[in-house]
């Protein structure tokens, strides 16, 4: 590139390297201070960043710095980092796996967009908190968005998370994941690894980790603890509970569904209440609220199912739902469709002929709800017992997204003769049979 | 039907009529009182309902009955029917245009399934005192199920609230509607009638109304009150704010969702509170809650423009979505398509061929979240970016339902060279600028 040599020519001739603290005085009059953020991969030529007290991060282009001055040298002040820092025998193990998204990524300040672009060990080197939390070993699986990850995917991941999870020395995996299908794979791992004997903690930030909002950090640690030392062996995520920075959530992996597209506390579970919380206000603590849950219990011997089917499909029902969007699943011959009904569990009834077509070829064909929360029931009304009448199965209150992911599990790794049983069989609490407290 | 005659036979027996205070003792020795309950066209034959004094109804097989006393006639004690009350000067005129749904259905006692059945003029027989909030007039529109609606249905309805609302002796509708796409149909309505002078005011009950548990009363009281009162001249949604019958939410028509499948507080409206609440413990009275919207203006006039075309279609993406849903709208001549994105607005990039493709053949493609709440950006990432390029264009946080039904109103009343000009136009608050409170 062109301008390769500004950027590192500024530091030299200042004498600054990334860490230290400076004050930059600007052509303009004005005088930042603040650390000098390392360059990355996607960041401009021209352009410094330096970290605000404030926990701001700016970028300055080189062309209006009069003069850079250091405080303080980083030696002097950054902490070790996390790589070579020797294990500390009362502390837990943990295996960060990285899959991608924006708890790796990072904002670009010449466009101001979000690159994936981090690693996993880099994350760590600006958290050195967590070597207190537990020893730590990181890989990279993949670098994907996850609104990218397929059904493959989802088979590598499974297959990484089971490996390191049979290892007698690992206490608890975290996964690093993008937002976007955070709830999908979640249900993807609860499903294709039966009898877990450890908690697996899939994480993902809604703000970029060098961003002053981030909620990563946080996120972050509390999913390291959760791993490490809560005894709780499910496929959870941790999110922000709330948008203070002092809580995260643990939510079961088959229910929890992204419900807003930015804030920090956008993961919610579905009719049921998170399994528990952290608290990462000065002492990191847990805050139990399930009482009973399949016990961390490192004898247990899990067994890997982790083939996933493209035989399923998800529709969305809506007024006027032309009828060609089921006939196209039947020609191209699918095993399984989700229809997202209204309310109980309802569709129009000139689609009744199509669903019937599409059940007499074989598929079969399950009932969830569009509204998000509550039970299907296609026995209160008569449209949901036409539904029954042409063999419609109602999934109870198990939400769309984990069904669309169950069907294609089950449909990866068993008989489809078996399919309608799989489907009904609580596994991974996808059905739930009590109120939520509200 | 062979049992016609046991229902009339054992009344005439004991000398009993609808509306009387009964007492039934069983041939268990069981003894049981309350009021004879009318029979209506789906309650079985051989058995006859009483309303218990804690308000449940049970229906009771006359095979079990021993005897029957009359303990009040019902002319004693039932209130006057409201078909014939005269008409009071001071209160104002509202008109009740009845759909279908619960709020116009009863159990049926045989098989504990609910049919639709009642009249509007009958469910104000069981509601004397709507006639001291409102003089009514009723007509019945239509009889079904809401999720058998259609565009065509649609058109009809804005045809009969148009001709309603224009009339000058009426104050306010309000429209007896299932709740399945209660939601589809006020934002249906919100885009139909421009420069609405008087409230439209849907509304609809989650049980039906003889269940003790019903919503219906209490939501019927507060749409007429609202229809009839309120300064409000909008489409809106009259439902529980809560699980307890003291207060009802009045939600703007556009961003209206049925987020539970059975809850009384179903319906939310996403990303801005209620219009106003009407509390109905006592004395009924209104909480406003929006400072600014249309004031009512009898002198407005409304314009109509009620073709819904059925060339738009809604999406759902998730991982794995096959092209094949994608190439049938295209092959079927679709003009628009909305796709209920992850997050921000994504889809995988297997599918961006396919959406380039729909493009070239002059379809326009909308971007919105399955996240439900929030907004969506296609900058911040680089997937968003790609399907910019591409021409997909992002609805800001209009909710996919409100972008489907809004596409459909589009492609009916303008040429489709406009279609995003009035997409991205915000008539009825389809888009909202500011935070919620939460």
């Amino acid at each position: 590139m062109m301008n390769e040599g500004i950027h590192s020519l500024i530091l030299k001739k200042y004498n600054v390297t990334s860490g230290d603290v400076v004050s930059i005085k600007l052509n303009d009059g004005r005088e930042l201070s603040g650390i000098l953020m390392p360059k990355h991969e996607f960041s401009a030529e021209d352009t410094i960043i330096i970290k605000l007290k404030n926990g701001y991060n700016i970028g300055i282009s080189v062309r209006k710095i009069e003069k850079i001055e250091v405080l303080q040298k980083s030696s002097t002040h950054t902490k070790k980092l996390v790589s070579g820092v020797k294990p500390k025998a009362e502390l837990p193990k943990v295996a960060i796996l990285a899959v991608g998204g924006t708890i790796l990524s990072r904002v670009d300040y010449t466009t101001g967009a979000v690159r994936s672009a981090v690693t996993a060990d880099e994350l760590l080197d600006i958290l050195p908190e967590v070597i207190d939390i537990a020893n730590i070993e990181t890989k990279v699986i993949m670098n994907k968005y996850s609104e990218h990850l397929t059904c493959k995917d989802w088979e590598r991941i499974a297959k990484e998370v089971y490996n390191t999870i049979t290892r007698p020395d690992i206490d608890g995996v975290v996964l690093l994941h993008g937002t976007d299908t955070l709830g999908y794979t979640a249900a993807a791992l609860s499903f294709a690894i039966r009898d877990l004997p450890k908690p697996v903690i899939l994480v993902g930030s809604q703000r970029s980790s060098d961003r002053p909002s981030s909620d990563a950090a946080t996120n972050l640690i509390a999913a390291i603890y959760a791993a490490g030392n809560l005894p709780y062996a499910h496929v959870m995520v941790a999110m922000h509970a709330s948008t203070s920075d002092t809580k995260i959530a643990l939510y079961i992996g088959t229910r929890v569904r992204k419900n807003h597209s930015s804030r920090r506390d956008a993961f919610k579970s579905i009719d049921i209440e998170p399994v528990g919380y952290i608290n990462v206000l000065g002492e990191i603590s847990h805050e139990p609220v399930w009482h009973e849950y399949r016990c961390r219990d490192h004898k247990r011997t899990p067994r890997l199912l982790n083939k996933f089917s493209d035989r399923a499909a998800l529709l969305k029902f809506y007024p006027g739902m032309p009828k060609c969007l089921i006939d196209i699943l039947i020609q191209d011959k699918y095993d399984a469709i989700i229809l997202e009904g209204t309310g109980l569990g309802h569709i129009a009834e000139h689609l009744f002929d199509v669903i019937k077509a599409a059940i007499r070829d074989g598929i079969r064909v399950y009932m969830t709800t569009q509204c998000i929360w509550g039970r299907t029931n296609l026995n209160v009304y008569d449209t949901g017992r036409i539904l029954l009448s042409l063999g419609v199965v109602p999934l109870e209150n198990m939400i769309s997204e984990t069904a669309l992911v169950k069907a294609m599990w089950a449909l990866g790794n068993f008989a489809k003769d078996n399919l309608d049983n799989i489907m009904l069989t609580n596994y991974e609490y996808e059905f739930t049979y009590h109120s939520p407290p509200w």
